[in-house]
């Protein structure tokens, strides 16, 4: 081992390869902080080739390899497991912007950037990079695309996924592959791309890649609408797609309880309606021609749905401040549901016409199993996406969490019995994997296995997450 | 051999078994006419479960197996070498439209389903499934999935990739796999979808699939633009993304040469500007509000394009048969190139910000070698995508064409030198698979001989196609 990290510390250099126990501690603790694990050292490379050569270390001394960007995942799939035999290769010294094109509209960037600094890069040269979420300011492009990551602007712009056109990746064998093409067509041979995003990091590290840029809006404009139930949501859905076409960018569900956490953990936020509904939709569209327009354009959506009853009440923001206010509702529902206390969650997805019988069927056999529990759901409708969150009964103990894996088998089991996915932006990561094996068919596991197998033999690339 | 063809005969009956020359020669023979395989029977089966039992026994038998939809491709990719060993497995028979789900907005179809009639099939549900190309009206959407098909409306809406959400597909061992998911965001795994798509039926066979549906628009705008250089054509694709953001479903480029071309063999259509110019843009919008948005929008684009001096004329199509009118003006390229005899083709894409130095750099190389070549350049420029197509001097004899490789050799160095690729949206087959050999990297290479080994050991499936 010695010999390997001495070898390490030679393309690193020493002050890039931590082995202090003080100094990995922070690359080893998952983001929410209950979780950890252990590595024999830190790399913290500096370019692509430093990757490479490590990894060829790493593949001739046989030792595993986690390769880890901004550790924000949320599935424990950049933290090692606790055998301490790993080697835990952070990328964020990876964080150039290497190339800016706003004739092809791309954008090449080192895997290590934070996502954050993708989107302001774009913006400075009058540029859209859509990829939206919660952790933008620490998350890095190369956990976005090797989770394959959401957000809250999927309906329009599709997930990491969509909005990648070329990837440099490491294989496990230390090679390096220059994928960095910034075509919109190009069929010559297997879609190594696509196969890359969302493997969590088991086939090879990906180390740079060419994003899409897409125009800049004139006009964002944004909606609160309180429905009488999920059905009426997703009417509202249909008839705003009809309607608006492209120019719906974002579409979420948030349940009353969702609002009523938000307002009994923020008291200052004041509820825009009068009188509280069963459900809310916050709704987002980007204009390309001018606020008149997408004023306009809101305004006989709005008209529409509340002639036809679609909608019961109507807040529309009129300045970015008062836009900024309406996302804080959407925004606030994850550090509400922390303030109030523990709760077991579930990144779901389901065809988006079975969500509402999913949400009635799934709401009764968990109150029916555990009754007096608590759901916060809330999501993005739009893509069929729920954060299906289970919060204990008000008056229940911590004993509540023993009946953990029961509800995860409740809702889970409705979700397999609705077509949906268990992980729908989140990955699999080594928390939902024992999931993974009990609902993917034998066959879809074993042909994931014989990718696996014929690309990382060894499979000394991050062990124990994804397969 | 007797005993294999007994057998597939007992999988689906005798009359969906041919073997005899005269049956089999329609589907050995590559649309163009000029080139034709060889195969021991075709096999027509009726449903995913008897090409399941088929591919089994090819397993079985070790009988390699070629699939093929419409026999539309223009690359070789679905007609037999000549060795006379493979079975032909047309899929024509699985055509059934198997659901339309209109609040998710996907349509799940048998792989064999004709591209108009799931066209049409959106269009009753009101709904729009927007690939579009030259064959629709006789290719099938698992022949488009396999090749990962293009057309007109890309820029838009992706290629056959970016409309498909889940697969049936055959294994290499004949076992059915089940990925007809409809779901926006899944991350359980790798994607093995999009591994199969443009794979071009080496890793398995395409039975059925989940597509996107998209909103009909309300209008549909046309615009053929008369400019001075490719340059220009650049400039208007920049300034119409800003202005129209997703409305711009197409942006089609034409060289002056191809409008001669057309006018030269269809004498009927008049040209709808009063000078010839260097190059035209076909453009269109998709809008979803209404008939006077769209031509408020359409003009104002037109407006600022004329005051920049971005482009010197301009005609709109004021009704839907003046619009079918512009659109024959591209659709007639390929059909009056045919009548001036054969070219040298290539479907090749480019960053869109080096399409124009592209052009320039190897119209002049080629005139270079080649003096008084006449290039017939179109294309799709928004996806970076051009028909680039050599024909022959207007006075030279039919052995120009033992330049064909020299031609080649210097359009494809010249598109590689420009982070190109040699095929945007034909595929590769057999076609272009030495091409493939010669500009694709060692270490890519020897990653798809992998996944090939991994799912197909045998090598079975079409070979002799892309790998």
């Amino acid at each position: 081992m010695s010999a390997f990290l001495d070898a390490c510390r030679q393309v690193v250099g020493a002050q890039y390869l931590l082995t202090d126990a003080d100094a990995l501690a922070p690359y080893l603790v998952e983001r929410r902080g209950n979780l950890s694990g252990k590595a024999c050292a830190v790399a913290r490379p500096g370019s692509s080739a430093e990757v490479a050569q490590l990894v060829r270390l790493c593949h001739q001394y046989r030792v595993p390899v986690v390769p880890q960007g901004g550790n924000t995942g949320l599935v424990l799939g950049s933290i090692p497991d606790d055998s301490g035999t790993a080697l835990l290769l952070s990328l964020r010294r990876l964080n150039r912007i290497r190339d800016i094109d706003t004739v092809n509209d791309t954008i090449t960037v080192d895997a290590g950037c934070i996502l954050e600094h993708v989107q302001q890069a774009a913006a400075d040269a009058d540029r859209l990079f859509p990829l939206s979420l919660a952790a933008e300011g620490s998350c890095t492009i190369g956990g976005n695309l090797s989770s394959n990551a959401g957000g809250t602007a999927v309906l329009r712009y599709g997930n990491a996924r969509e909005l990648c056109l070329g990837l440099e990746v490491v294989t496990p064998q230390g090679e390096l592959w220059d994928g960095l093409r910034g075509l919109r067509k190009d069929n010559t041979g297997y879609d190594l791309r696509d196969l890359y995003i969302g493997a969590e990091g088991t086939l090879g590290i990906i180390t740079g890649a060419v994003l899409k840029l897409h125009p800049r809006p004139r006009a964002v404009r944004t909606a609160l609408l309180a429905l009488p139930t999920p059905d009426h949501a997703l009417q509202l859905l249909t008839l705003t797609r009809r309607h608006c076409g492209a120019a719906l960018t974002g579409f979420e569900l948030m349940s009353a309880f969702c609002m009523e956490l938000v307002h009994r953990h923020f008291p200052d936020m004041q509820s825009p309606f009068a009188m509280p509904h069963a459900q809310y939709a916050l709704l987002e569209l980007y204009d390309h021609e001018s606020e008149q327009h997408a004023t306009a354009l809101l305004e006989t959506l709005i008209g529409t749905a509340l002639d036809e009853q679609t909608v019961a009440d109507a807040v529309v923001a009129t300045s970015l401040a008062q836009s900024a206010a309406l996302w804080q509702w959407r925004e606030c529902i994850p550090l509400a549901q922390a303030a109030e206390g523990r709760n077991i969650k579930h990144d779901i997805s389901l065809p988006i016409s079975r969500i509402a019988d999913f949400i009635r069927v799934t709401d009764e056999a968990l109150q029916q199993a555990f009754p007096g529990v608590r759901l916060v759901t809330f999501g993005h409708l739009g893509d069929g996406n729920l954060h299906y969150n289970v919060a204990p009964p008000a008056d229940a103990g911590a004993d509540f969490f023993m009946h953990q894996a029961a509800i995860n088998r409740i809702v889970h089991d409705n979700v397999h019995a609705f077509d949906g996915s268990i992980s729908a932006e989140h990955g699999i990561g080594a928390l939902k994997r024992e999931e993974l094996l009990r609902y993917k068919s034998p066959l879809e596991l074993q042909l994931m296995s014989r990718i696996k197998q014929a690309l990382d033999p060894l499979n000394l690339m991050n062990p124990g997450k994804l397969l």
